[in-house]
């Protein structure tokens, strides 16, 4: 399945970036004046290649998954907060329902690896690989069947939610601890020391952030990732909601549907599929850049710039949510302004002589 | 009227920041994890003094005035384009229209200054004080009683606006030629080099930006602004939008309204507010940071800081539209968002020990 998606993918193709900058130009504003919001429409263009694409229906996946490593007293919370969080996802009273509401993006609650019986739950989809990683301060979090199975699911669910006509997606994760083995990934792929690229997660204190940078330091010289096989990486230093997050990036790149990657954990994940494949960056837009230190780094390896930076530590998706809101708008500037030509408007400028 | 509005302006209240913080910590969130949406949520229920704010209605006004500065050829286009845009405006086709309509947002065309007869147009809300400045390079923009006009029309319309259920204002801005007295008053106001606050405007090359600052320094020594009297810098080097705009921003403090400052134009207008009376500053939100150099020293003198940073610099109140979502989901985040004892989920951390 995974080597279907890759066979898939292709790059974005020069003449629809072309196709797009001509009519931005012909727009009722000075060129370039829209920013950011014009380069967002130009590549949502180039991905859907249509010359006036639709967004259609948006869906932030939260994928929602336990850690062995929380053992080693690396969060601030506990890890049964991870179970009492989806079902707070389920009732509506998380910050990633406010948003996507407010967003008009449905939420996709996914357990992959939730340590809890949620059987029959309704609201929930149900994708359970395992009960919790294993703890990799002991040895790999995960085979690489069960790494595979992960990326696997985000792949499956990329293509059935574009054939239910979404058209936007959002990543997004719940998992206490999770900070940990994201930070892992990021070391072993970008090869930065661990102390850099690790920080408070929700809200540890001094002796905590070491403990943490020492628990990752000692995973990977237990566990030997090598950075050439992500997959490798994902199993034996990562997490379930990061690999299904890496297999929504994959999915989404197959199904030209662009992604929008939400903070550090969902970054992590994207850097796999950037990983397994680096054309997929094309695909993602990076929604904000998170306050975790080591979240600037992986954007940067994958040369991807945040669209906000709002000091925001949260994932679940909620950057997600306010970024779609941002790359719409950015759509509908593209769409519905007038030209220079329907609008009247004199749209030659007059270069000052010296 | 302006001493009025004066009278009414009071400074944030301690205990409302208080209150709502108290709730903040409460919600099913790492505290402080959702960054400057928290920080946001708070000052709108300082601003407001209510527990649960609504912001009801929303409107960005877009003010529009011609410039006898332009007549230096200081900008890219030339000076029928306000007259032009204004049409686009009232026909829906400009960005600020796509982007008002994205965010929900009214947008109210207001002719303060346009040389062109508007008379009995629909749809335009007709404020007319003089049909575009005087030219500042030979003599001051307007007279102290023009200036005062528009500050009183921003100050009227804040009035009439909250007294139609509106609760959260946007400013915005129209006018060829209208970077340069911006940049005149960045530079008078804030005592810096005319070369560090003035940039390229809508586009022109460096050849005209040597001549704008040029126009400005000389403008500035010729008309000798009062850098201790606003409304002198305002009437002699300013223009007519931005004193409209100075008048929204006293105006909806003295209404307690919370108001969006767009960009660079609109900035200098709120910088006029707050040379007036600096407790203003308590009730805005910069929108956006643009891409004009002088723009992040007027906020940094009121210590401001820009919610997005898009590369835009197209004005017409488009920043405010985009910023004007965020503020909303923050007061979403903080009004729908469940507390750990409504949604059991466990709210105390585990601290690492060491």
């Amino acid at each position: 399945m995974l080597r279907e998606a890759l066979k898939n993918i292709s790059p974005l193709k020069e003449e629809f970036f072309r196709l797009a900058q001509k009519r931005l130009d012909n727009l009722t504003k000075p060129p370039g004046s829209l920013g950011r919001l014009e380069e967002i429409a130009q590549r949502l263009v180039a991905i859907t290649e249509k010359e006036m694409p639709s967004l259609g229906k948006k869906a932030i996946f939260t994928f929602s998954g336990d850690h062995g490593v929380a053992d080693e007293g690396v969060s601030a919370y506990p890890r049964e907060v991870t179970k009492q969080m989806v079902l707070n996802f389920l009732r509506g009273g998380a910050a990633i329902n406010v948003l996507g509401r407010h967003a008009g993006a449905d939420v996709a609650v996914v357990d992959i690896a939730v340590d809890a019986d949620f059987e029959g739950m309704e609201g929930l989809i149900h994708k359970k690989v395992m009960r919790g990683t294993r703890n990799m301060a002991k040895g790999p979090a995960m085979t690489r069947d069960e790494a595979l199975k992960c990326i696997e699911t985000g792949i499956t669910l990329a293509r059935e939610w574009a054939g239910k006509g979404y058209r936007l997606f959002g990543t997004g994760d719940m998992g206490i601890a999770n900070t940990t083995p994201s930070s892992a990934i990021a070391a072993v792929i970008t090869k930065s020391p661990v102390g850099i690229v690790t920080g408070r997660g929700t809200g540890i204190n001094g002796i905590g952030l070491q403990k943490k940078v020492k628990v990752i330091e000692e995973a990977i010289a237990l566990n030997r990732p090598d950075p050439r096989d992500p997959i490798d990486v994902l199993a034996k230093v990562g997490g379930c909601e990061i690999g299904a997050i890496a297999g929504l990036c994959l999915g989404a790149a197959a199904e030209k549907v662009p992604v929008v990657v939400d903070g550090f954990i969902s970054t992590a994940g994207a850097l796999i599929a950037y990983g397994i494949d680096p054309r997929t960056g094309q695909y993602m837009f990076s929604a904000h850049r998170s306050q975790e230190p080591g979240h600037i780094i992986m954007l940067e390896h994958m040369n991807l710039k945040p669209i906000l930076d709002l000091d925001m530590r949260l994932g679940e998706g909620t950057g997600s949510a306010i970024a779609m809101l941002v790359i719409e708008g950015a759509l509908k500037i593209y769409k519905e302004m007038a030209t220079f030509g329907e609008a009247g408007v004199t749209g030659e400028t007059v270069e000052a002589g010296p």
